[in-house]
């Protein structure tokens, strides 16, 4: 029997593609979604809609309130939220990043960090999955392997990072326009301004057992959909050992494809849950470390499947689509 | 009177910009313009043609034939090259960067490297110029004034560089094809693999006064103009060191711009033969320096008109268009 | 002595465009813009400052009122309005064309029809000037000599327009978002219900001396400027008399170009006030004659500051871009 | 056990369709592509491959060869041609429409034409198919039932057609560069003059009982894929009729859907097999009908899948998407 899913906030484009991807799903139906027609009000009504499971799309802030709420009415259900309203580790560290008080404070360090390949042996049986960030997706998947294994200095690394203009979300925002986007190219919040930045040093701060700082440079590309990051990093025993520790960790995964020629390109992962890593020799002393991703797939709701099927212990691939199985470029 | 300038390779897309701006320019006239319709002897015939300075839109190998040709037809005349044949300092690294030896070896050392700003002091007089590499000039305007003051290590420098597709020139390649580019985005020749690298370390060696490596990652936007630099550099003296000697450096030029708000934007200076710059502090030892310059205006056609007004003691900003000077984004 | 020159709504595509564009006109100086910062109110305070000629890239609806009280403020001023209050002949087609009674009715019947070309004599020493709509200019502009001359039939004549993004304004709309734009192509208000097909009439009935009705098809492109019209025309004396027209109509013109060869196309135009129109044998009995504009220049900004050149009996090009003149593609 | 497909001519844009979609096949396993990498000979090898059907994605001149060689070689095998070598009645009007003869005169009137809606009757078993091109389903998807019924007037019917550039295939062309479609926009060949004309008029002769002439303008997009065409006809007993007839003709079908609001825009049949078709009254004696496809789906590779699907029997739509039957906009 098909489990049944709702899925608040399902008019942004994050939403949209959930409710798009689980339409394909074998085992789930999608028995409800709220949107945004009526306000925040809109989404009210889903909390008394018994499921198996709720996918949250909701902005932060907002998001942390209906987790509780489901918490508390339906104790069973799995909850996946993909705000940063759970994504870090104490409310200080949500005031510092999202500028406001945690709404929910209660349910922080409650939730299990859905970076499915890295997390893996968290997920069976989670009740309250917290979705990671886009960005911070492309940027921890091939970083954890390295830093878990020493392979990489721990300070100095980079992110430069671009994205398609889906990951800014449905809004109407001036700086969105078509007119702004097309033909122009921009970066934003250099440095260390990001609110990714903080889930991204909480992870690698658990990841090598002491705080660290990255450099993370976002840009807005002309394009729907895809995030291409490169990451410049220090190797400590040479940049073979960075491509054979990617391998180790993530040959053998559904989604996770560590390739040994050109870099990736957004086309590669578009439409997909893939992340496609590579690395390659820069100036002595130094190396680059390409990924791409879908950034409303793997950064987003395909991610969020992924964890929901973990949890709920399906096959992990059910529903998503990868274009390496696929044999699109094998 | 009018002075005479004639045109190699007009039909590219470098050269179809600087017979654009040419038309404009209030001192000169384009006495004559040589296409590739009949191969490369079509631009034999231009040789014959007397002018006062003559522009080498023409590919890299061909370029320094017609540049030693000219000489000896036309010793008073001033050649501004804008191919890579004459950026290397010596025929070693010239066939280390391009594959094959070069044409005519009797030339390196000759040409002025027209980084305008940069060798202003060389430019006056000069009768062959070599102008800058597209993505070069990004990297050299910035990075030049920190290097001579010793505000940033010299070793860990990377370089993410994004152009727009015309900077691949008006070359049939599928890659190039709209269908491929559109709604992608990819890195290529990552590391330190790029042409451009040679002529890049060439200039910061001469500046450092030693050797040093740098990593550079070029990548192809969906747009048709616009390169944006992010350099990450490891401050010896602070961040506001770097904007404060890029200020002293830039501030009173015609058209290098040093900003103090949010990093620059493709828009800002495409259609310009601006170059705009911003600093921005990063994780803890580091800084972020963005440049952005239209890549067929300041990173070609439009800084070869500069090298020329240079040259020739003409207002440095004749022909040339600043969107700073119009008050567009003041 | 430089004239002093007004801008109300100098925020928009359209306002940002006359205001670049006046930036170069050599006799005339921007003395005030006003924007949408505050509000309408933001407004108020230019109707206080005195000048030579005013612009009013204001909303429908707003714009009469800012025409009325300039009028009244400054009876020597020549008022150039860009909104559609203006366009329509009576109070009853303006309502039913824009849903709303006329703001300002005694001044209907009191502006110039500013399509420059065809309306040229009627221009020099007005104070009032209604500026057409963007894909008034492109479909009227061509067939305003065919039908003087009787040369197509009246009834049954098609209007297929494409125009890029800018021409919607810079509205917060979610239909304008990049996301929804880019790689998507749609129509909207199709037959005759896009309020251009009310100015466009009006025209052509006072043109042929009775009432006709054409049909009208709007489309978005992913694209920031420019229009490209197929018009789909019965030619009551054959394909070439249209041509010969045309040419005679307008060769002279300093910015309307008959061409005998290919469709014009839209970077043919973008960034000039130029119009090219080209005339093609279609099924028998048929023709199709293409024109194409910068919608944000000569179907706004450009021929607003062209009416004001005719007004004040300035050299008709003054400040305005012909890439025919340029020699760009000849 | 699964049915074996070749498919020649893999690696152009409606070949990688082919295969990209035969993947999902549940009934078909593609069991060799050739592609052009060695020249046309890179395709001789297929002939020897043994199959139960076989698609023809090569050049026009070169398909007409293949299919005679493969009927000669695997009789019972089906071919689908999706060149235009078998769409023409007369080997005349193909010589008229292609500017050579006919390579394989015998295979003339050989095979079903493929629009696969409109000839279902005429598919099943049949042994060689010839897919009608883009533009002409386009236009003879909502055309066909007005005609049959004698609704429209078959004289002065106009087709203005807009296509995504992987119509024009993956050509080495100047003008398919991204920098030459990127914001920009162009009719071609207008009027009578493109190949789909030929096909067009063909289908409709045969429809009416007597030869018509079309206009027809294709326009170039700046986007990868869809097709939308605006119709202007003029209807014999009303609007209303046609909207009803084409609902009585295509509802309850997989692929085409009549809707009553707005026009079909290309996100509408982006990546399916849909076509979309609506009506609207225009001008006094005028209607506007739009369509809509995929250019590579319902104008290529999905049509001739859907036409295999119907030669063999198989469900129509297996292997094919419809955005309508998953609901996407209901």
């Amino acid at each position: 029997m098909s489990a049944r899913v709702g899925v608040f906030g399902a008019t942004g484009y994050t939403g949209r593609e959930l409710v798009r991807l689980m339409r394909r799903h074998p085992r789930a139906t999608v028995a409800f979604t709220t949107g945004s027609g009526g306000g925040h009000l809109a989404h009210e009504a889903g909390l008394d809609v018994a499921a198996d499971a709720y996918f949250l799309a909701l902005p932060h802030g907002v998001a942390a309130t209906y987790a509780q709420k489901l918490r508390a009415a339906h104790p069973r259900a799995t909850v996946v939220d993909l705000s940063g309203d759970l994504r870090l580790p104490t409310a200080e560290s949500y005031k510092q990043w999202y500028g406001h008080d945690h709404k929910a404070p209660e349910l922080i360090g409650q939730a299990v960090f859905g970076l499915s390949e890295v997390y893996r042996d968290r997920l069976p049986g989670a009740k309250l999955v917290s979705n990671p960030g886009c960005y911070a997706t492309s940027v921890m998947l091939p970083l954890v392997p390295l830093l878990r294994e020493g392979l990489v200095e721990t300070d100095g690394i980079v992110a430069d990072a671009k994205s398609g203009a889906t990951g800014a979300g449905r809004t109407l925002r001036e700086d969105l326009l078509f007119c702004e986007v097309a033909e122009d190219f921009s970066a934003y919040s250099p440095g260390r301004s990001h609110r990714h930045v903080g889930e991204i040093e909480a992870v690698l701060a658990e990841t090598t057992g002491r705080p660290l700082e990255i450099t993370f440079c976002p840009h807005l590309l002309p394009v729907k959909r895809g995030i291409l990051t490169a990451l410049y990093v220090r190797p400590t025993r040479g940049v073979d050992a960075l491509r054979s520790a990617l391998h180790a960790f993530y040959d053998g995964s559904a989604f996770v494809h560590v390739g040994d020629g050109a870099p990736p390109r957004l086309s590669d992962v578009q439409e997909t849950n893939d992340c496609r890593i590579s690395v390659h020799a820069a100036a002595k002393g130094q190396a680059v470390v390409f990924s791409a991703i879908d950034n409303l797939v793997k950064g987003a709701a395909g991610q969020a499947i992924q964890n929901l099927n973990l949890a709920l212990g399906w096959p992990e691939a059910d529903g998503l689509v990868s274009a390496v199985a696929k044999g699109a470029r094998s």
